[in-house]
């Protein structure tokens, strides 16, 4: 179905942050409201069909994701690129090809920007290092590291519905934080953004327990950890989690996480609730708070073409 | 291969036929006329790249069909569109999602006309049902009920062929009508237009015994169905109906049912021949007819791009 | 994973030279140079947005290659066509529609260019030989016969590297020139263009007992073949072919046919090496050379898409 990238080195060393986008560890306050307001811009409905016109660029998913595929997709297209789709479970990768040299062929095309997923930790950064000076890579998820334009367009969501004052808001991150790229990224942009309260949430086996919950509150008590909460990021539970053991059953974690209409009601009366999607419908989110009015979760689709067009048209865009 | 599309309820509530196209059933016929005088138009050479300038379209299949999807993308571009393809076997409803999620994901990027492949009957319309009131979608064919375009390309061949008088034409549908949304959409379309007769022909086990051939005259007799028809509309022969018993083999059904040059010679002397493609070659057509001088089938396959530009510019495009 | 073109005649007779682009056979000269000359001047970053603006290109291909792919499908791009991918895996094809058939189809929609990659030799041609008059297929790589794009884009970048001056060259051509489609369309070039010496080295399983390689010096000794030789073009070992037992294992391969930099210093100073890609490091060509000053290898693939630019021009555009 999916394939490693082959031949990566994990936790490769840094990579210039103004020319790719890897993660939101490195991203200065600036330069990340400079961004927010710039996706602004595209989500009050205004396009820049000029900005990539010429410009070629492709994406190169090790990992199939279709919905975050298309969403990059629609937004090169609306800044005028021309957009190619690298797919690696039918490429020449299955003849041995290093995804270094699948990279460093297709810029030798004249490509000059690559959205990447991959499979491994730290796989996007290394082949990053590898790239032309001209080239932009864009980490469209790698491993359990990051998925930065998710916590853009999380952070847009955000402020469109909180405002920008992040020191006055309670956000509770709720479910497998521990394999969740999208939490890691989460977690970088609030606190840059200097959020007032981060809680975290979920069982244990689902914590980390390296330095990625540094300055949270954590707490394995969801019914507890609700309480004045104005955010809620809930995750999605991959599957193969209980596969390991790691979830005894879905109805068991249904119980303890899953976030219900009399749940939500512990959270501040305006709560609003998150989710990167694809949802577990009756997993970890009902159809009733899915789909009911505290819901943003369209909204942050919506903000992901915005976002990914900010975040192109600063690392490939003519000058404005 | 293929996936059904989960979640959906057949036989949904009606929908709105002004901003959806789900079937012929309930077109007017002056809205037909009009829809077919302006695929005249772009069968006879023109584009309108400005008329989806800026739109995005995404064709959405839950079940494959190379040849419908490349002329609705081509439809689309010629109408300036941005085109997306989402490919239901590769996709994140292989993570569950149902096809509402991916429809509303989608919708909420900003895509907003739909062009549907589903398994299910009824699946379109449910989908339909369920969207933004700026979002319209298009049956690309479900189960074995509806395929309009289908339907609609036909009769622009047939008006091509034979001109406008349908009252004074008498067209033979053969084959496997009881499981052909292609049958069905060809009957609506023909009684809208006032088709003087239509008679129906194939084995009893392919033909349906609800209102679907209302008004029809039916037999099992090939050869006697043949006399004096001016058009001859052959279906494909779906070889999993051997396997299901309905059909004893290939060579009783081309010996039975298949059409010959010297079959052909039954029917009127300028009679024509058509086939909504794939054919089976040597089963429900020979080469020679499929091939021959009488055959519409490659024009069929032309204005299929016009009809379909002509539905994506009514429903989606910007006021002319 | 990939079909055969079914219902192709091998060997078909000979399609209109100025029409498609089957093979380098038949290419004279001067059209040789004029395609190698507008070539160059795509490789020096003009566009040419307005040549296939309104026309529409469809990849059809029998057996996969992304990279192929791509670079035509840029190439188009950057010529203004509407581009449309058919991979005959997911298609029709698999419902036993004929190669002839889905090209006549896919024709009828107004499609008038075809890049076609097939599995069996003279597949394209055949298929040529069924198509309409304004129709244009280009052969991107049919069995072992013809690679028509990669030879010009290797002549281009010898002449780049080396100058027009093809009579002063010694061209040495290492590996499985038996399967290879490379060798035999770079052979045709090196020949038309006048190459002062063309060897060729492999093992004697490898090289080919017809024609192939008349007025060609043949040896297996690699390292006495590279003494004095201006440039090296490098082939890929197809892996199956140790499974067929034509060679012993990639080590003894590697010893007695891999590029190394002790090997490349018997060839003159200023030696280039190329290889059409994807490379297998460590068999044919080791990492210091692929990835060292003499390596042409990632100019050949930007050299790919100006010259498919050049093709698709010449065949498909409007009259300059």
């Amino acid at each position: 179905m999916s394939h490693d990238a082959p031949g990566l080195r994990p936790h490769a060393a840094a990579v210039d942050p103004s020319r790719h986008l890897i993660g939101l560890h490195d991203m200065p306050r600036e330069r990340m409201l400079a961004l927010l307001d710039r996706a602004q811009h595209f989500a009050d409905g205004h396009d820049n069909r000029a900005a990539l016109a010429g410009i070629a660029v492709c994406t190169l998913f090790f990992e199939p994701s279709t919905r975050t595929r298309l969403s990059f997709q629609l937004a090169a297209q609306r800044l005028g690129a021309d957009v190619l789709n690298f797919d690696a479970s039918t490429s020449s990768t299955s003849k041995g090809e290093t995804a270094r040299d699948t990279l460093k062929t297709i810029e030798a095309m004249g490509v000059h920007g690559f959205i990447v997923r991959a499979r491994e930790d730290g796989a996007v950064a290394a082949l990053a290092a590898e790239a032309n000076p001209g080239t932009a890579l864009i980490n469209a998820g790698d491993g359990r590291s990051a998925h930065p334009t998710q916590g853009l367009l999380d952070m847009l969501t955000l402020r469109q519905a909180k405002g920008p004052d992040f020191p006055q808001l309670k956000v509770l991150i709720v479910g497998d934080v521990k394999h969740s790229r999208v939490a890691r990224s989460d977690l970088h942009a609030l606190r840059t953004l200097g959020t007032g309260e981060i809680r975290v949430c979920g069982p244990q086996a689902l914590l980390p327990d390296d330095d990625t919950l540094r300055g949270c509150t954590v707490s394995h008590d969801f019914d507890a950890a609700l309480e004045g909460v104005d955010v809620l990021m809930m995750l999605r539970l991959q599957r193969e989690r209980m596969e390991e053991g790691r979830v005894s059953s879905l109805d068991d974690y249904h119980r303890d996480y899953g976030l219900t209409t009399e749940r939500l009601a512990r959270a501040a009366a305006d709560a609003v609730v998150m989710h990167p999607g694809p949802m577990n419908r009756g997993v970890e989110i009902t159809d009733e708070v899915a789909d009911g009015p505290r819901s943003l979760v369209l909204r942050q689709v919506g903000n992901g073409v915005a976002v990914r067009m900010a975040v192109l048209e600063a690392l490939l865009g003519h000058p404005r």
